[in-house]
Parts: structure tokens; sequence; C-alpha cells
């Protein structure tokens, strides 16, 4: 079987409050994984903040740039948050990712651990679907300038803060006033996101090829002010009207405490996250599982 | 003003139950529309259906399918659902339609009686927006044979008839299987639909540049079975598989009992219906006022 | 251990579509079990129709009025949909039922079949939780006179027949009007109802011991239209106000075709239907194991 | 016509944004509904807060301890939160309230401006309809001490604080588990709270005279994790599990940080509120108006 993937950049989950204790498992773990991934006739390169965090030195360090210059294919040990922050540095260059599960499956992240073995010489020589997913690029505008901004693959969240009561947002697509919504705040999802808090918050699951994005209010007070779903190309801005205390944040990571007449603008991004799954996949599959679709005794 | 329209068709609301009643007045009504679009210097001609259920005489009288093939327009005067019912027919034609609504305002017949004589002259003589919606191709299989189908401008919907009781639905989305569902039944709402019927059985709002269609259970038994949208060159499979009764509509008109095994087969039209607007319309506007986002004392 | 019980009556799953099919292994099942309370010292005697179903003749045989007036318990034998009609006839007469349950746990029927033998001792000695469960009564009027009526322990639905479209209810609660629903139709359970049909089309869980009930309406074309739990002494007023096809339903079992303007009255029951759990039952208990509450991998 | 309340204690808004610019009508209207109770044969105080608020020196004033201990009703005028705050200061004592209202009505106080002097006579001779309505006694442990607490008489709320991610609450019902809720929040909603912030949330709505309350968590996670009415004399154990950042609210006014582990326990307060509205006075017309079901154009 021909490769077509010659570079692979190995990453692992290095981030977050299970990062630390999970060190020295996941060290041995990304060295057999890096290994085996030789052995297929793959050059190899680590992540350097993966290498920082288990100290592994078996392999090549490179930085997420360079991954993004350099390698042809991403192999990701961790769960979806991990796999959506490295697509995210990615989006730009066009890399594919693989990502391997370490505890329960994801979305996006559906390899389990006992299964790498088997799946990824296929996937190493061509066999495989792929899954595209759209980005959203968010900025925070104050007084025209633009004060922050980042790639989001899940959502763009604009809600009130710690201080009690709703707040009020004003938002506009493509320069048209859709509404003024008295709420907890604002979800834009994308479909990679419509599974993720906009779900929680009441909006609709959203094919990841349809090309549109969740407008979902949280608690609004008009209860007619319900979901919409926009086609993507669009412009979202919304602007912090009134309320005492409001945030903004991307993806539940970034975070920006917003002052009022802030305007917050969601933009459709040029670039696409590459996911690859083993030959079969869909995303009805997952949706089942994930969502409990198949209890018997329901 | 040059006239972009030289030959409009004019059609009234001649079904249901108000039309029988409606007949005097709207005999005048339709003919003070016809004679003044005579007066912007249009051929008008009057819809055969329309002509018999008023007994107007003065002008020249044509069936659908001809407005279809020598229409350059087709002025209705009524609400949504005679528009709806008007664009499904001369979908195949490409004729665009304009809505005049003698009560109401509806999401899509937006010019009250009272505006038209100021708002034709200006869309006659080309300005105006263009509202395209796309339409579905709704069949029902029985034994491999199609034994009914419609075209649906809102929703095909299968649902348990008059015995109580779930019924048991199994659905395809382009061969692939999203689930069994258990629920009194399944809306399929096209953009324009979605502020139907499937928006109060919980259904999100979809922009209707949107190319997707909302696939919206109606009281499912399994809570996480949540309203998907989905890519709307999808093609949707619903086999009814188990219950005591069910049918299928298109539009909530044209009405199938289905048998066990029976699959109701959902698919993208080629053809859009186009609706025009006076200009300075947006979809946002309308939305606000039909939902009542503006309630001051809300 | 003295016997609190001492004569019991046994029934068993006799109607229904897997009824015939389950009736041999039923039968020994059900001979095991009334064994098995004999040895406990209880007195067995065997519903009629279940004793017409399984052709079981070790037990003298009775009918459900008689067991009404002689049991001191009734061990029931299938699943919540036979409790509920068992619950139904004997909650005139004040005896407690016991549900062990051939296939997965129900909400009231939580005893596995593999458990009983365990469990039936401390409970025939008086060691139980007595879970009390509020009835309706529902009557459909006429023109002024009751032409039908019935107990219910889920619910009272009221909902349009095989033909598509809404129907309207003008709903009345102790002679106040409500509103009139256009909708579906209009389901109002009681607190064992509020885990079935009204969960599925919106409606809050009710504890069972709030003296309440939910009126739920269906897919309601207003928005706004928003369950509502009411306090059960009241009398629920549903006149079916226009439509094309209406049914009323009790429990999803008896089914009236409504003409317009019928009244569908829904009242208080002066009886409970008594429920016996083992000890250390609790509700909250089955709501987490029965809406799966506890996924690890949520 | 004989006169039931003899002295009547006058509160007017005097607190939040619009209190201040609202001082000089309200110093005229004030003191012209405290004359006309006059008129009708009161003895009138006037609150202090009120008094320091508008500058009215015409009648006696007094602090709400006293109106407490003497008034035999109180008249507010204001909106529901004004009504709400008095309200909850007045419920030990049992001293009425009526509610006028500055601008648009709301669900508890329905005697519009223009309508007071029409009105009152008639409550003040006796003739009114008594809405009595439950409060929540919340309270904040940490490490078992009680480090604060106050009466609700709408919800008392713990959500997640400004930064972003869920929270993870252990809730208890009479010393039973229910579930560990992971969400932005949950609610506990009194039958008055439940038009409130809770109905946003996706709650029931709860009949005044319902002995329950809404538990209604905010955006959670597990699909299933619906909306309980529970009986209210139970006592509810809200515990903070994980989060980053969590605040409990009582009545949206008064706010704590909380600290992982801390408590937050709801217990029904002995003490109810009186509301008195005018004679003919139901629940329903109110709901009716508030949430627009009467809506012809729906």
């Amino acid at each position: 079987m021909s490769l077509k993937f010659a570079h692979v950049a190995l990453v692992g989950k290095y981030q977050g409050p299970t990062a630390k204790a999970a060190t020295e498992p996941a060290r041995g773990l990304l060295t057999q994984i890096g290994e085996f991934l030789r052995r297929q006739g793959c050059a190899v390169t680590l992540d350097d903040n993966t290498a920082k965090a288990t100290g592994i030195t078996e392999f090549d360090v490179t930085d997420v740039e360079s991954i993004g210059a350099h390698a042809d294919l991403c192999v990701v040990v961790g769960g979806d948050g991990t796999m959506l922050g490295v697509g995210r540095q990615l989006a730009r260059s066009g890399v594919p990712l693989i990502g391997i599960n370490q505890g329960r499956l994801g979305f996006i992240t559906d390899i389990p651990l006992e299964d790498y073995q088997d799946v990824l010489p296929d996937m190493l020589a061509g066999a495989y679907e792929e899954d595209r997913r759209t980005l959203m690029e968010g900025r925070v505008e104050r007084e025209g300038a633009c004060i922050f901004d980042a790639f989001a693959m899940n959502e763009v969240v604009v809600n009130r803060g710690s201080t009690s009561g709703m707040i009020e947002l004003r938002v506009q697509v493509d320069g048209r006033f859709v509404a003024n919504y008295r709420a907890d705040g604002i979800i834009v999802a994308t479909p990679t996101g419509s599974t993720a808090y906009a779900l929680s918050a009441g909006g609709p699951l959203l094919h990841p090829e349809l090309r549109g994005w969740a407008l979902v209010p949280i608690s609004p007070h008009t209860l007619s002010n319900r979901p919409i779903v926009l086609a993507d190309p669009a412009q979202i801005d919304i602007e912090y009207i009134s309320g005492r205390d409001a945030n903004a944040s991307f993806d539940m990571q970034s975070l920006m405490s917003l002052h009022l007449r802030d305007r917050i603008v969601v933009r459709h991004c040029d670039y696409q996250a590459r996911f690859l799954h083993p030959k079969g996949w869909n995303y009805f599959n997952t949706l089942r599982q994930k969502l409990h679709w198949n209890h018997e005794n329901d």
C-alpha cells in the first residue's frame, strides 16, 4: 500500500485540568502511536507543547506553525476539545487531522484507542472519509476599533456576566436588523457547535455539510424568539445595548469582558478544518451514539 | 417608466371555506386590481378558476398552464395559502408572483390591499426584491411503485392517524440511516415551511436563502430526538415501520393514507418559486412582525 | 414475620399485541409466582381474564370486581400499561398493587422478575413504600348529555384526527376561560402521565405527590401557549370549537370521535390508586434511571 | 358603604434606574392617591423611603416595620418589581397589598392608574379577589453555617458566573438525591416566579393556587433533564459541586458569590403575601393578556 501522508505530526492533550495527571500514561501512549506511525513508513514529528508536557524525546519536535507548513497529516490524541483546538490552529494550513480518543468517543474524535492499529494503516494509504468543518472568525469592536479577534469552530457566545438580570443585544445580519434580544445571551453556532452548548440552549442540530449557522438566544424573554438558522456567508453583528455585565467568548475559551456599545462581529472564515474518519464513517452514526437514540429500553 | 412585465395574470382566492362568502367583494376588488394593471399598460388575463368563482368577465380567461407558458408575472390576491398554492403550480414555469393580501399580512403575501396602487407601478417597472423559495418533491412508494407524488412548498408530514399511540418511522438521508423515530410523526420543512407547522412542533426558523431542510419529529418519545437541519440536495426516505394508522400530507393539502412499509421519499425540486416584494423588503422585518418580536410591553 | 396481606389476587398481562405470544412462558411464570405467594402463607386467587388467556387452573379464579371486594393486595405481572389498567379498575376499592416486571422496568412496575423472591416476603409483612396516584374522571358531553365517561391514570387527550390541519379547542378551568388553543390537540396529564405522552409534547415532570395536573398543548400555533400546571381539584372543560376531525382518548385506550361543540370534562377523582414499592424506593431514582440521567459518557 | 381597611399605607417606587427620574410626576401622583384614600375615610401613612425619595410631606411617615404592625392595607404604586419587594417585606405581617400600575400592567399590579378612582372604593369596602402567593426562604450554607438568608417571591437561582463553561450542581429534595445537573444553572421558582425567568428558561406556568415549585435547569447538558414540579413543602438542597465560578441570587436582587461545596437550601415559608385585585379578576385573564394569547392575526 502506498503512503498518502509521508510527514505526520503528533499532538497530545496538554491543556486543561486532566493534562498533568495524564502525563505518565500519555507519554507511553503517544510514544507507542508515534512508533506505530514510523513503522508504517511515516516521518513523525511531535508538537512542542506535547513534548514539553510529556518529556518525550524520541521524535523531532516542531511548533504548530511548522506543522501547518510541513506536515501532511496531524494525528491528535485526546478528546473533542483538544481536536477542535488543534483544528483551529491548523485551519489556515489545510493540514488534515485524525483524532484518537483516550476516553469516551467524541463527535469528531471517533477512533478508540484500542482500534488505532487496525484503522490507521488504511487511512494513511488514503482510504478515509473527509469531514470538512467551517470556522467562524469572531472579533470584538470597541468604538470602531477591533480589540480582539479569534477563530471559533463551535460557537461565539455573548452572555451576561455574574450579576443577575437580562442583557439586551441588538442583532444584525448583513446589515439588516434582526431583533433586540433580551435574554441571558446569544449563541452563534457552526454545525460543529450545534451539538455543544447551542443544543443545551434549545438550538437545532445542523448537519456538518449545511452551509449555515444557528443563532440561538439563551433564555429569551420573548417566547417567540426562536433559534434561526442563517445562510453562513452572512456577517452577524451583535451589539451590547444594555445590561449590567456581559462577556463574549469564542469556543468557550478566550473570553472578553464587554463594555456597553461593543460590537461582536462574526464572519465566515475562508478556511475549513479537515477531519479524517475511517472508511464507512457517517455523521448520523455518531449522532445516534452520542445522543443515545438507540436505547432499547426507552 | 418602462414596463418589465407586459403580460400579467391575475389569480384570486377561490378555494377554502371563505372563498364563496368572499365572492361578492372579491369580484369588485379583483376587477379594480385588473383595471389598475391595465392602466399601467399591462395585458391582463384572469385565471379560469377565479373567473368561474367570481363571474368576472372583463378579462381574457386562461388556465394555470397557459399562465405558466405566457404570463410574465402573476398577481395573486389572497393569503399565504393561496400564494403557496399558485406558487407550486407555477414553479416549473419560472413566472414570478406578487401577493396582495386581503386580510392580515402573511409571511409571503405582504402587500396590504390599501397599498397596491402605490407599490405596484414601481414593481412593474422592475424595482423589487426577489425572494426565491425552494420546493420539495414528495412521493409515496408502495412495494417499490410510486403511488402518489406532489410538490410541497412548506412541508411533507408523516403522522399518525386518528387512533391514538405513537407510530414508528425509519428515516434515511441519502441512503444513510438516521434513526427510528417513535413519535406522533415527522415534518420535513423547507425554509418557507419553517414558520408554519414545523415551528409549532419545535423546529427552528430557517432563513429563506439557506439551502437546507428541517427534519422535525413531532412529540418524539426519545427526548434527545431534536430537530435536525439537513443540507437540502439530500433525499430523505421515511418508512412507516409500525403503528395503527398513519398518513402522509403535502402542504397540509393532499393526504395519503399509508400502509405499513410504505416509503415517503422527499427530494429537492429543480424549480424554485419566485416571489417579488416591494423594494426595501427583507425577511427579518416580516419575521419580527409575524412573530410579535416588537411588543413594547413584553 | 406476620402477614399483612392474607388474600392476594394475581393478574398477568392478557391484552395487547404481545399477550398471546407471551402466553406460554407467562403460564409458567404466573404459576410460580402464585405458588411462591402461597408458600408465604397467602390465599391466592387468579384474575379470570388472566386464567382464560393462560389456561392456568391451579388457583381460584375471580373477576376484577370481586378482587376489589375481597383481596387485600393485587400482584400484577406485566409492564406499566398493565399496571395502570388494573390500577384504574381497582381505584374505587382501595386494594393496593405490586408490580413485577417481565421486561424492562417501568415507572411504576419496578420489581424485576429475578428479584421477586427476595423482595416480596418483606413487602407482604408490611415493609414497603406506598405511592398513591391520583386519577382523573373524564367524560364527553354532547348537547348537554354525557355520552361517555372513563377514569384515566395518565392523561385525557383531545387531538385532531387523520385529516391534517389544526383544531381549535376552548378551555375553561372551574368555569374560567383560559384560552382558545389552535393546536394539534391538548393533553391533561396527572403526575403519573407527566412522564408519558405529555413529556414528549413538551410538558414538565410532576412529582407524584403534587396535587396538580399539567395542561399541555400539542404543537400549538401560538408559541407562548406554554404548558400550565393547575391545582388538581379543578374541573377542566375542553370544547371542540373548530376543525375537520377530532378525538378524545383516555389513557390512550378508549377513544371517542368528537362532533363540533362536544365538551370534554375532566375532574378530580375521589379515589387514588395505591402502588406498593420495596422499602427504599423513591421516585427520583426511577426518574434518573428511566430518563437516562446517569450516562457517564454524556 | 362601610370601610374594611381603616389604616392604609402608601408606597411608591423608590428604587431602581427610573426611580429618580420619576420623582416629580410620582410626587403629584402619590399625593393624589393619598388624598383620594383620605376622602374615602382612610387614615393614610406614607412609607419613609417613598417620602424621602419624593419629598412628600402631606402624610404621616412610617417605616415598613410599622406598616406591617399597624396598617390594614398597603397600596403600592409601581410595577411588579416594586410590588414583589414590598410583598416580601410585609409577608410576615399579613397586611394585604393593592397594586396601582404607573406603566404597563404587570402580572400582579393590575390596576391601571386611570382606573384607581373607580376601583378602590369597592375594594376598600371589602369587595375584592384575594390572591395569596407563597414565598420561599432561601439560605446559603458554607461549611455548615448559614452565611446568607432571604425570602424570595419569584425564584432562587444558582448559576454560573462570568467565566464560561457549565457548572455542576447536586440537587436533593427532602434528603433524596435528584440528580447532578451540568448546566448554566438551576432555577427554583414559585408559581409567581413561573411567569418570570423560569418561563424563559423553558419552565411551565404554575397556577398561583398550586402548592408546588418548579425546578428548572438552565441549558442543561443532558437533554432529558426536564423541568420538574415539586410538591412545595419540600426542602431543596443545591450543592455547588464543580465549576469555575457560580452565584446564588434571590428574586434577582441579593446576590451571593459561591464557593465549591456551598449549599443553597430552599424551604417553604410559613407566610404568604396577600394581593388584592378588583372583583372579577382572575389569573387566566392576566395570563392571556401578558402572554399575548389573543392576537387576532396570529
